[in-house]
């Protein structure tokens, strides 16, 4: 029987990246950012002015991808999916070119069961032909010939349009 | 209209990788390689033993990526083909994750006008939805769900299942 295929995104499915961002900012600016009052508002919602182009930045900076937080629950449950499923890992790595080594090795470190052939460092995802997308922003999943399913950020949590993976139970759920 | 998708290889469709593991194996050994006697001929037909592992290792070395030749006509038609249709790089980088970085700056610097969203690095071509795949290596064409088409290289010339292109003049009679 042909297994079901899966792309996995990496930055806010796999890896915490906005909580990073929001730890980047505070630390450097002295600032306390207001959770509660950015929760469901996109980053150009969320941030305006200089505050956004500080906080768009910060991707950018050398070693940001390096030392990223796992996502809970990730590690256990993305294994057994590996294992069930035809699963690949579908990262907009693109935009840092710097950053796809760093982006490689951490997979590599917290991942290592990930085969390489199973790993995409893309643009644009449309082209992704899975079954499935689990990723957390909109823009990827409105493009994505498959079934999405948006997986709960900050920033998407009002969003109403796709099925919704609020964490890696819901996706053990669903799939195992 | 929907515009046609097509994905493009980079080794050997844009980047001349062969010639230049053939004259790096050439330079370093001493030996002159029969071009004549590999032509149709896989990587491991053409090269046995030792002088097989010294021709795998030669990609995986630091600077191999930085600086290949451009495959003949392929800037010109490849910019005729980037305005006219969807066409994305596809590349399987991933198995020289150290060579990530230097890909993406030789696309830069010979193809300046594609767009970071529009460039994939994987490893298994298999879930890539173009419409079309132009790939020198059978096993990419084999797995790829659209319509394969074979771009000649010295390992495939034997090759008759897909329909060739044998060189960029093919690619623009195709598409333009």
């Amino acid at each position: 029987m042909k297994k079901t295929t899966i792309a996995v995104d990496m930055d806010d499915v796999l890896a915490d990246a906005y909580g990073r961002i929001i730890e980047i900012y505070e630390s450097e600016n002295g600032l306390k950012i207001d959770k509660e009052a950015i929760k469901g508002k996109k980053y150009t919602e969320a941030f305006t002015g200089e505050q956004l182009a500080i906080v768009k930045q910060i991707p950018h900076t050398e070693n940001f991808f390096h030392d990223l937080n796992v996502i809970e629950n990730s590690q256990e449950i993305m294994a057994e999916l590996y294992n069930r499923h035809d699963v690949y890992i579908v990262s907009a790595a693109m935009e840092y070119p710097f950053s796809l080594k760093a982006k490689k090795d951490w997979l590599e470190q917290h991942f290592p069961f990930i085969h390489w052939k199973k790993i995409i460092f893309c643009g644009d995802k449309s082209i992704i032909g899975t079954d499935y997308l689990i990723d957390d922003h909109v823009f990827n999943l409105e493009t994505f010939k498959g079934i999405p399913l948006i997986f709960s950020c900050l920033h998407n949590l009002d969003e109403t349009k796709f099925e919704r993976m609020h964490n890696w139970l819901d996706v053990e759920s669903k799939f195992l």
